[in-house]
């Protein structure tokens, strides 16, 4: 595209912050080449929430609809009802765009602490379902509040929905030199939803003959991570099992403040969004602490998804060098700071 | 108890192996001391279901019932569909027996090599809801084998189940030097369920005023498993996160080879199961490779249910000695032989 037109949804606590310093290495990374963005800012969050009780309503999605991308901040705040912000807003744009992939790769970049004491090269990235699973809000509750209260949350899987995501796992995993793919569910108590992902790989691997496939268990996957996170090339699981484990591979390649993600929607009936993988965290919101690499290794996402893959490199490259000089740096950068000197290096 | 009537369990591949050990230990640890131990083995696992297609008939489950406590060692088999004896068997045994207390204590003995660079103390314990949550079997699918096909998995929490192992947990963190309690749930996503958790956690909170309660979502919380395991004491949670996070546990702590577990039923309607977390590893199974320590700390929980404080003690610091002199071995011992050494040290 000549011209990109990008809604950002910046959202709550560090949001703001992180956002800004990734329109920064956008714009630094299309310097010269011709590409223009226009972003529109979506008020959606926490204080619209506060000041109209709404969180993301039709004309809403309607206006984010006509972007090419999406780049979001966080959301969620503490002075919001747990849940509100998260399905009414997150999970409503990824549901509603059909981000079925959920991209997050996981790299262990030369310089970084790991807190692993033999982390090995770690590289891999994980495909996570993003429509289905525990995640589409099937449950309910009677009794609330009385001691007869039984809530239930219904974990919905369709052959449609996993065969698709599946297929792009497959598909990345191909184009990657180790051309490996891990199932991670736990088929052995899951058996119904395990069972259908288990004969999709198997069906899917048909057209990928080249991909060698090994499957483990959610749990076990966790002690590999810790042990040899080395093993892992491309990863796929459900969305509830891949939020859980990208926060564990974010941990162990440096933490979040690295950990990027890109909401996918393949077919591209809509536009993709791209988010750092931490949250709002009110804790430091307002300070200048967040580490905004994260945000800008989304924006790298973001320019590859777009066709801009040269810019993508430099965005990527950037960053590691970026995180190779922050070893042994007497000082910690500011939000800002680290988004000037990322947005410097992008330009060259 | 001055005679204990126990059920053991063995199961499959390596459980076996380690349950002979761990009933070494136990005799050991009451040798002298007039409790005397009756055995009564039950053949369940893959074996029993290619002989009879059975897994667990309610004459094997009356004639457990008649037990003081069950030792259990692994149970799955490659050659067995998978779910069919974790559902069939295992699970059903904790859900029969309402084993809704499934306590993981996960702990970095002096010695172990940890996968962490700097795992400081590490001393906590996970209370893993036991009868309800994920794992219910509430699941079912449609149009199997069809692109049509839908596969949902319910999880069931009920006000009754879960303020009855809130309570538990309460009242272990209680009892220990940091009386801090963590609840892990994901109560922005899954809100009918958390939500549930998080009422319940508040409201049994008043009858412990002086425990500390904080929450995590179950992905942060994977995040301080290996950033800062030392901030946990005990973890309350549902059994599917219960799964994940005492498999990480126990690989930041040395490796599953090493960690106990007991299913508990605390209202004492039935017996107790005891049974180390690692499942019955094929591949190496009947090499004389397995680690029966954990099994032995799993038959500690035991003596410990059953009134045998001391005994208890004993195993585990006959435990913690064999451990802290494995440091620079230069052999690794067999299965049978780290069995024999156990069953010395705790004799004294
Ligand atoms: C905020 C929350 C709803 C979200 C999720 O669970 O997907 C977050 O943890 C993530 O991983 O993007
Ligand atoms: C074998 C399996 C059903 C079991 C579980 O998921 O509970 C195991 O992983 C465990 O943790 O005891």
């Amino acid at each position: 595209a000549q011209h990109i037109r990008l809604a950002v949804v910046a959202g709550d606590g560090i949001g703001t912050e992180v956002v800004e310093q990734g329109l920064l290495a956008l714009e630094s990374a299309l310097h010269g080449s011709g590409t223009t963005v226009a972003t529109t800012d979506f008020d959606l969050g926490a204080r619209r929430w506060h000041a109209t009780g709404e969180t993301l309503t039709d004309t809403d999605l309607d206006a984010i609809r006509a972007h090419d991308a999406i780049l979001l901040g966080a959301i969620g705040d503490p002075t919001v009802p747990s849940g509100v912000l998260e399905r009414g807003l997150l999970l409503k744009l990824r549901f509603a765009l059909d981000h079925y992939v959920n991209l997050r790769p996981s790299k262990l970049f030369p310089g970084v602490a790991s807190p692993l004491a033999n982390p090995g090269d770690v590289d891999f990235v994980v495909v996570r379902e993003g429509t289905e699973g525990p995640y589409v809000g099937n449950g309910g509750a009677i009794r609330v509040g009385t001691p007869h209260e039984v809530a239930n949350e219904v974990s919905v899987n369709t052959a449609f929905g996993v065969e698709r995501v599946v297929r792009d796992a497959f598909a990345r995993a191909a184009a990657r030199p180790r051309k490996k793919l891990t199932l991670v569910h736990k088929h052995n108590v899951l058996v119904h939803a395990g069972h259908l992902w288990r004969r999709t790989v198997e069906a899917v691997n048909a057209e990928f003959p080249d991909v060698t496939v090994d499957y483990l268990h959610v749990d076990a996957a966790t002690i590999f991570l810790v042990t040899n996170p080395s093993r892992f090339d491309v990863i796929v699981t459900d969305n509830l099992f891949g939020d859980i484990l990208t926060d564990l591979a974010a941990a162990i390649t440096g933490g979040i403040g690295l950990a990027a993600s890109a909401n996918i929607n393949p077919d591209r009936t809509a536009p993709s969004m791209f988010e750092p993988v931490h949250g709002s965290a009110p804790d430091i919101a307002g300070q200048g602490k967040a580490d905004p690499t994260a945000t800008v290794l989304s924006v790298a996402l973001l320019l590859e998804h777009l066709g801009h893959t040269d810019a993508a490199r430099r965005v990527e490259a950037a960053v590691a060098a970026d995180i190779a000089e922050r070893r042994g740096a007497e000082r910690v950068r500011s939000t800002a700071e680290v988004g000037k000197d990322l947005a410097a290096r992008i330009a060259g």
